[in-house]
Order: structure tokens, then sequence, then C-alpha cells
């Protein structure tokens, strides 16, 4: 199994000691993190999805939106290269990349490195893109408040079912590219159906960050856990 | 790291030999099962994607096409359900599913101990559709003959840069759901340099498998690759 993915390809007595370790030395590295933003009163938010859901323009749509009300920080996650960071910094924002390699997923003390690479004192929400990647982001606690998942219309509305920790272990499903529904088979409704049976509190918000539908939700969303942070 | 996706996470010298071992262990497990489809002459292919990027579809509409003209068996691999071993098996096609629990790839004993539930001296075709993962499946070979990489064009050009080692493993590059092509905003031509760049001798396919689209090179493909494995 990948030993830190919780995943049960290969349950040697040797691999699942190591996978322990990994994932218990991972925990406390996430609360190390949740503890600095709780003193900074950040909202960290972890948004995870297969590649190409729309994290990144989500990410440009929701800066777009909140125009300076909120103060924005963004950790991005890649395998390789920087263009996501590179987008985000063109809308002026501060930006972090972290590129893992082969590595497929965001782990604690990576954001714990990145951290130090962003004005904390100034930041009201920072959210970490994670890796894209349905599966290994999921068994991994990076120390946020919240976990959001994001699903696009043209991945199918399978998805819940048949990858469901990273919905179980979400606060709230973002269902994006609602613009191109007319051209996929989306069941919006089965999709989530399926979602609330693995996780019943599930909260669920449907956008297209391309034409602003729905954008006004998924803001309130933010304004509402920004105040609950702070309190 | 996950030891056994080759990451990068943790670099302990106790995970890197857990993940070594793992890793090597695979790859025997690997060569036994090439070793077998040799023997029993059936061209193995291993199917790589994101969630979503239409590896089953593709499937379906191959067994359409192929009209009983080359035999097909189908190992199908999931975290959960057997949807899409329903969805193959309804076609009259015989097919095994591999529930993964939470592991993130497919690897070499999985599919040995599939093989053992399908009719080989029946298949001229193996098909393995592996988990919807871009990143941890390339990394574990499973003693198929070939991989192919599915890329749809609504997950955007960017994947080949940002996932390389994926399409540095395939043969052949699959650019899915090309009848949504006007509604997203695809780089065709990015994409494929981009690949090219990680991998030149990479072939591409564009195809769309609802409207038959550039079904008929990907059919030409299969039917060369059969003869090659025969002779």
């Amino acid at each position: 199994m990948c030993q830190d993915c919780g995943c049960s390809a290969n349950t040697s007595t040797k691999v699942l000691e190591v996978q322990k370790k990994v994932l218990e030395s991972n925990e406390k590295e996430a609360g190390h993190n949740r503890e600095t933003l709780n003193r900074y009163k950040i909202l960290g938010l972890n948004l995870m999805s297969s590649p190409g859901s729309g994290k990144t323009t989500l990410l440009e749509k929701t800066i777009e939106l909140l125009n300076g009300e909120l103060s924005i920080g963004v950790i991005e996650g890649d395998l390789e290269t920087d263009r996501d960071a590179e987008r985000i910094r063109n809308r002026g924002i501060p930006v972090h990349q972290i590129t893992t390699g082969q590595t497929c997923h965001l782990d604690a003390k990576m954001i714990h490195n990145a951290m130090h690479h962003l004005p904390l004192k100034e930041i009201d929400i920072l959210f970490v893109e994670n890796v894209g990647n349905l599966v290994c982001p999921a068994a991994y606690e990076i120390g946020t408040h919240t976990n959001v998942v994001l699903l696009s219309v043209n991945e199918g509305d399978d998805k819940p079912a048949k990858y469901p920790l990273v919905f179980r272990t979400a606060e709230l499903m973002v269902i994006t590219k609602t613009d191109q529904a007319p051209y996929s088979d989306f069941n919006i409704q089965g999709a989530i159906n399926d979602a609330r049976r693995i996780n019943p509190e599930l909260k669920v918000l449907m956008l297209s960050a391309k034409t602003g539908e729905g954008m006004g939700e998924w803001i309130a969303f933010l304004k509402k856990r920004v105040q609950e942070c702070r309190s």
C-alpha cells in the first residue's frame, strides 16, 4: 500500500508499521499548522479534486469577487510547474508553490514550510490547492480548518460513490462548471444523493466560475466561515 | 512519501528501504504477468487517466466496434463499487472488478489474482482500467505490454506538463471527448507539444466515443498491436 495513503495494497507488518508512523507524525505536524492558523485568526481551506476540476479558476474568480474585502493567501500544490501559482500571482495575491515531484498529495510538513513564505499577519483566508488527485490527498490532514471537494459536471456523477474518502472528509462539495451541464450527462441529484449517503452532513454548492452563476453562495460561505473562525 | 508511488514526501532511510522492496517485488510480479500474457498471446493494455476522462465509455464503444472480431477481457480497478464492471458485463464481455478500498493504484499482484478469474484462452486483448488517478498508477508496472493515457478536453491542456510521469511511461495519449472541444478552452496542440517534450516518441490519437469521431484510428491501433503481439 501507499504507506501514507492509508491504502491496503501491501499489508506486511513492516509496511503497516512504517505507514502508521508516517501518518502519526503527519497528524502531529497538522496540529501545529492549525495552531498557527488560529493564532493569526486565519481560516484555512484545503481544496481537493481530480485534475482539471477548476480549482485554480475558482480561486481566480474568488479573488476577483472578494476584491480585497478579505485578504487571501494561497499555497499551490503540483507535481511539476508553477503555472497555477503564476495565475494567482498575476492577481496580486501572495502565493507559494510546492512542487512535489512524484508525490501524490500535500502533507502537513510541506504546508508548514510553505506558510513561512506567506505574510500570515495580513491574511484572512489561506487556500491550499492540493495536488489534483481524488484519492491520496484525503488521507493526509494538513492542518486547515476545513476540506472542500470540487466535482466538475464533466467528470461524471458516479465519482462520490467510487471515491468515497474525499467526500467523507469534506465539509462542502462544490459542483463546478455548471455552464457545461447541458453538454454532459451529469445527474446532479444522483451525485448529491451518493455523496450524502457517504457523508449526511455534507453541504453542497453548484457554480460556474466562468459565468459567475452560484458564485454568490460560495462567497457567502467563505465570509460566514471567516466570521466563525474569528469568534 | 507514498512508499510505492516513488514519491518523496518522507525520505527517512527506513521509508525508502520499504519503498524500494515494495517496488522490486511488484516489478517481479509484473514480469510473471507479462509471461502469462505472452504465453496466451494476449495483448495487455493499461488504461490510465484522471477520474472521469472516459475510460469505461471508450471500452464500451471499442467492444461495440470490434463486434467480436477480436475477443476482449477487462479488469476494472476502482476504490469502491462495481459500476464500471457492470457496464462492461452488460455488453457480454468477461470482466473482473478489483475494488481497492483506499489504494490509489492497481499493482501487479492484484492483476495476477484478477487474471485467474478470466478465460485467458479466449482473449485477444486484456484491457486493464486502472484507478482514476493521474499520479500513482504510473509508478506501478502491472505487466501489460503497453500504457495508454487518456486526457479529456475538459481537464485542461496543462495536464501533461503538470503530471509528467504518466505521459512519460505511455506509448499512446488518447485525447477524449473531442465532441466537447467547442465548449472548452483546451489547446490541443499545446497539450501535444508539452506531452512530446516529456516523451518525444509518444503517439497521439483524438476521439469522441460519444460521436464515434476518431474511433477508427483507435481500432486500427489495437489491431496493429495485436498483430505485433502475435508475431
